[in-house]
């Protein structure tokens, strides 16, 4: 491919993240070695301690950077470039530095909070909890900036850098904070790094998401734990009746059962359909590399389909009774689950979970009571191409991979993009660089090293690219 | 009723019962203090550590009491009273220094060995893990044993006393040390305390018991747990699995659905029928204790079959993904459950586990697979109530209690009946004092101070109608 973006500033800015790789490992280490996991209260001080960490670099590097409270963990913002009045566009960069919990903590093989960079068959990696999902992502911006201003002494447009703190968590703060402060954060684009290149070589822009909706329910039955041989049989078992209503969400065609689920599901358009078959996805190869083979999807559906376009139902998590070693005869007062719906097109959240719980408390036994405790509901997204950064990132992106980037759907939920065409105004771009063998939200997660190096360099072409005049 | 066991040596035993029930509850407490949580390796100390203590307090009764090995945890044997030759009976007392785990502890509103003897509306009450199950039932027998040597010097027959410190964890090493000690264990007759009272005052020989037969299944998908956002809807989940396997095990109409299981399952007797009716057994109030109201078991059954005489099937247990607190959206390689069966009259345990087993493994889905941990298969039990010491023993009791002694049916399981019968060849009693609202298994498990109180002197009645020259 030809060399798109000729900025004369780029080569230098280019050679300086190869050299201070190293330095750059270092520093994403020290920020895997903070325990940010949002979820669990417990890590409470230790996400104020991450945000603490990028206030200061950021501030090391000239960045006007700052800790802001919410009601959940904190946000950081950090500004530098040419002021306002500068011809320059205005980037907003997004990503989130807590991490997922770690368990089940036995599967993995060291450490998750103690990071290193390992040699593997297939080239060396950052291993730790957070490396690709999203600190090792963050930073590939982060280290664009810094080699940018180290190389000029500035930035080449105005960049804002916004990190959330509770993206693993349901983002319960994020809105109120982008109300309070859509002046401050509102720019030309969004630039959110928080996906994955498309295949193993392939970048990607996303340009469709699923929505996320999540529902934890329990199910209570007699008042207290009973001791089966003497209620056994006369007794209702809650983890009966919850194994019922979990086992009624999908028919045997793998559609889902809540009434009303596929109001606003589209069919994809041909066009579109086309070009997805074009990417010749091997979902064979991608099951196979966790060990299943199947689709496990409604009947008749593509791959690429089940994956990016059609909505699902998945149980998180289930518990009831006795679950530890050995046996207990145990009829217990309660079970519960977590629930997570995918949605897509104009599906409704609200109107979804509505009729998930009408359905539900449809299929309570009298001597039952089930409760719910919402998880999040965001919308399915998609992204307008025909904005002025697109094609532009897209070619900068192919200078670097020597592949043309692809604009494909996500299966995964990001309702920031969402958010950020609601509250600011602004179109976002999904860029990222993490691979199918991750392991994000797994044990054992870890960040190609390549991916790291080749994000930096791709961030700093998407900088040339965006502030060249046009 | 009049006094049907004028035994001289009797009433002089009773009144030291009386007297020293302070001390007696207070070795009971500090047996209580020992947490021998039988099926949680982390307590194998603390079950070597109970079973020391009973050796300990036999021994100083003038017991030959010895702790004797196990694969698993030890057991205790101890003899007393006169040699083999006296023209008296030998009894065999059987009781389980193990108990249930804990959890969930912060229903507990304290340390489940911290025992301590509280005053409630109900009358006093011992509180403690192991306070009715078995630790105050079977210290009644070991009391009784204790006034009758104080107060005359010797038992009036001769004893063999056996605790074992698996029973709640199925009893691994029970059969393979029965066949091994046949010689020494075999007496004329086996009494087990580990049951209850019929109601609040009314004395109970069980003559019928269910088996127990338990499985752990644990179904795999995935190699590692997935990220929902990136493979759900394609990849097979092991939760949705179970669900469905689990929410099949019962009809409509709560009847079991495992292949064959009702071969063997007897209606009871027309007389059984009615003397069950005429117990009055009240459903509602029984169910009406654990805040439920309707019968969960199978349809047009009465209650006390569902409790005594029908087979069941319960979920003690299930887990799978996250399940703390939060929302992670996996979508997890593995879940698992334990289920346990209640069975009555000629089930066979081990072609119903097989049924249970080829019926599971073809819900299974190419891509997921399945393994299964047996816990304990015992077939159901039914005493002879013509053996010769039947008819004393509930006169004993109806002694004690001013009630006539009721042959019952029992839902739980106790399979040592039947491992007395066919490896020692002597049939068992089954006398305990528990009460329905123990909570054993449960959080808060307590004993009534007028269950041991009452059950020591229950005891030293029917060793003085046994050991009558009739």
């Amino acid at each position: 491919m030809t060399q798109t973006n000729p900025n004369p500033l780029l080569p230098a800015v280019l050679d300086r993240i190869d050299a201070d790789l190293d330095g750059a490992l270092d520093r994403l280490l020290a920020l895997l070695r903070i325990p940010s996991i949002s979820t669990d209260p417990a890590y409470k001080a230790d996400c104020a301690r991450a945000a603490d960490w990028l206030v200061e670099d950021l501030t090391a590097m000239g960045f006007d950077a700052s800790k802001r409270p919410t009601p959940g963990h904190p946000m950081v913002v950090a500004h530098a470039g040419p002021d306002a009045g500068a011809d320059v566009p205005h980037l907003l960069f997004y990503g989130h530095y807590d991490v997922q919990p770690v368990d089940p903590l036995d599967l993995w093989d060291r450490d998750p909070f103690d990071p290193q960079v390992q040699d593997t068959p297939k080239g060396r990696v950052i291993r730790a909890r957070g490396a690709s999902d999203d600190k090792g992502q963050l930073m590939t911006f982060v280290e664009a900036c810094r080699a940018w201003t180290a190389e000029h002494g500035s930035l080449p447009c105005r960049i804002t850098i916004f990190f959330e703190g509770e993206e693993e968590s349901g983002s319960p703060s994020l809105v109120p904070f982008l109300k309070d402060n859509a002046d401050e954060l509102a720019a030309d684009v969004a630039l959110i790094c928080d996906t994955g290149l498309f295949a193993d070589k392939v970048p990607a822009i996303i340009t469709q998401l699923r929505g996320l909706l999540g529902e934890e329910l329990t199910i209570t039955g007699p008042a207290k734990d009973l001791h089966s041989g003497m209620y056994g049989g006369a007794a209702m078992n809650p983890i009966r009746v919850l194994s019922k209503v979990l086992a009624s969400l999908h028919d045997d065609t793998g559609r889902i059962t809540v009434p009303g689920f596929y109001d606003g599901v589209p069919e994809i358009p041909a066009d579109l359909r086309g070009a997805w078959e074009g990417l010749s996805f091997d979902h064979k190869g991608f099951l196979g590399e966790v060990g299943l083979s199947e689709l496990a999807g409604e009947e008749g559906r593509m791959a690429l389909e089940m994956l990016w376009s059609r909505p699902t139902c998945e149980i998180n998590g289930i518990k009831g009774g006795y679950t530890g070693d050995g046996f207990k005869t145990v009829l217990p007062s309660q079970a519960s689950a977590k629930v997570s719906f995918r949605l897509v097109g104009d599906q409704d959240p609200h109107r979804i979970r509505e009729a998930f719980r009408t359905m539900v408390e449809g299929m309570i036994p009298s001597d039952c009571s089930v409760s719910f405790k919402a998880h999040g509901a965001s919308p399915a997204g998609r992204m307008d191409t025909s904005g002025p950064a697109f094609e532009p990132a897209r070619a900068a992106l192919g200078d670097e991979w020597n592949m043309p980037a692809a604009y494909v759907g996500c299966g995964g939920s990001i309702p920031i993009a969402g958010y950020f065409k609601t509250h600011l105004g602004m179109d976002a771009m999904l860029i990222g660089f993490g691979r199918d063998d991750d392991q994000i939200h797994s044990p054992n997660e870890k960040y190609d090293v390549e991916s790291f190096h080749k994000g930096m360099r791709s961030w700093a072409r998407i900088l040339a690219a965006l502030s060249a005049k046009t």
